[in-house]
């Protein structure tokens, strides 16, 4: 089976990522969850710390492996022979952004390609920043994230 | 590999179409390019028609099969076990009724997933429609569609 | 509390429509749940039999009332001196129709206030079209719509 | 200056169309109102009607023609030597066609060029659809078309 | 009848703010204009400020208060027993977040409804970042924000 | 010939940007590609960098000519009596914003008007942003800008 790299920044993990990651699992090959590290954008959880939450949430799953890289996704693909990017759609504002990432991976890299699957409903407004802000203000976040992924989060805003 | 179905009306197959049909067999297992007949639809092909311009254009594609369902999407896929359906994304305006279409078909059948392919840039504006639109006032459909189909399309006309 | 109108040609009425109608009657005045009787179009349902479903299905819930009118929805809303307007909102392709009646409404009858609620995640692609469209295939519609009106659909595909 | 070419239905026109054709006469040549001639859909106004009811709106306007064409547009400029499209966009839900049809237009015809002015606000949400369905149902369509056109759409309507 | 809120970040408010506070005003109970307080964000005004100038045009429309909250939406409902938000529509690419923040907050909040209002035509592109835009370039922003309004931003303005 | 300005950031100017500029010398006056200064937002390249770039790449089209301006679109055309402005449209998430501009333009300056051109299929997902992101990870830019803006990038990236 065709192999799938899952690309994102993941921060944290949420239970629409999750629910990409498992129906993945059960129609392609060996897929990688791949966080991709943009030290120019700021973010809650490490590059470190963003990979233990995924492997912790996916380490019942099947043929999953959770991996980082600096640089473009593509770079990635090539080195590790993999050829197909998955990405998750929630709505039409998510859209317009993969397109132009799309064609520009197709673009840099030939055997590229990137298959879209459907946020199901229930995850199809939920974002690793909406979840973010509701915690910041100490909003209730169960069911949005896993367990472990909500006590970090708790833990990281104790600090703040 | 995982078996696909790339379903449509295909009335009558366009370039656009051929790319996804391409760049599936090259990623997915076998890939069953089905002609859904939709009876309460007028259209310039009959179903065995679409097929054989379809079988004749996909005949050098390695893993494609050209069938015909009257009926749910998701009934043929439990009588052929395929689980995987593959669809075009060409703009915004495809995307919302393909996200109700994927989260219906997956409600009919658990097991069903939808993937979802972005156009080629080249490819992003074309529709059968629009072919047809443009050869019924003898405008140039060449490049648009395979030959063999520019040339049913003018048969076509001619009888009109 | 504020009278409002909820109106649509409900062929038939859904479980999203109901979702609306329960919300509204909790946070408004008497709702009038108002089948647009509009000749040019064709339906499932006689206008008669959409009031009946409707009746049924909105039996329990308090302030409710069904009635249909043929013309204008602010000739009604000026005959019955509603001010108010309810429509559901389900996905970006709705916003720009919906918009543009909100705005005409407005400009008809001064006083007409267009209020939105956003359909619920699990209804956010439910539509009459395609319960109806799934329906005739014998797909399985339990869950869409209310049993009775599952039932009315039925029977009316057998009479085909 | 660059002579254009403003196509459409124009069923018939209205004051949205009309604000179009006053700014265009301010910043390019002489511009040709098109009416195409599309026998496959049904009209209120005939092509002869709507030629008239167009020239009687566009007589003090200066630089304005008003012709018909069976056929595709880019035959008809070819024959007239105009090499510019102008076409009026309102909202999110015109975009896309309009986006299809200039990149066919330009295909088909090398020297074409589309440029798209924006629908002033008080227009943006006004067709010739809306205008129509609220006459037939005697709603006040005053300040939406040209009074000439306002009779002409009654005088249709006392008809029917 | 029923109260409602209706929050926003109000820096400053624009005549397209006022115009939704007015006609909220004749169709609910009490409305109470809410300053979001999001330190994590620049202003133009302080949240006092804010206040003051949302005080001050709202004056004479009756059943408005203007109040500031840091934290959730919903918890400040709670705290004063508010079940429904007001929101403003303006275009397409607010649709999304709005929708996004309506069922987060009534996943947060059950009996929280939130009603979107449509901004009339001439406020439709109106929004307090190109208000500011325009006025620190020294565009004219008369009619765009109450005159209270404009002066205040000529004076922070010249501050700088 | 009508004149028209040709606005934008353009850091750095794209083979998008350049064939808007080469389409429109064919069809308007003298084109003005201006170079808009917003010292508020952190650029790759100079004001005068941009402007040097610009003038080299477009120094074989007829009728262009490169400027900067500081300030309000509408006070530079005042100033130099160009009434048209021309803008690029790719994307539906271009268009609502462009659209608020064209409207706020032409209420700062009554004889402005903003026309649209629809960027050609190859260049609809190209944006000086993704140019540079891409450029920054090492990736390849050829055929996505001009040759000259190509090694300017490099150059930049080096002495980071």
């Amino acid at each position: 089976m065709m192999n799938a790299v899952y690309s994102g920044t993941f921060d944290p993990v949420t239970n629409g990522h999750l629910d990409i990651i498992e129906r993945c699992s059960k129609k392609f090959g060996r897929i990688t969850v791949l966080v991709l590290n943009n030290p120019s954008k700021k973010h809650m959880f490490t590059v470190e710390e963003r990979i233990n939450l995924l492997r912790e949430v996916t380490k019942d799953i099947k043929n999953v492996e959770v991996d980082s890289f600096s640089g473009l996704l593509v770079d990635y693909m090539k080195k590790n022979q993999v050829k197909l990017i998955v990405r998750g759609l929630r709505a039409v504002s998510d859209f317009e952004y993969e397109m132009q990432m799309a064609l520009m991976n197709n673009r840099l890299y030939d055997d590229a390609e990137t298959v879209f699957l459907i946020a199901r409903n229930q995850y199809s407004y939920l974002s690793s920043s909406i979840v973010k802000e509701v915690a910041s203000f100490n909003g209730n976040i169960n069911g949005l994230v896993p367990k472990i992924v909500e006590l970090a989060i708790k833990e990281k805003l104790k600090g703040v």
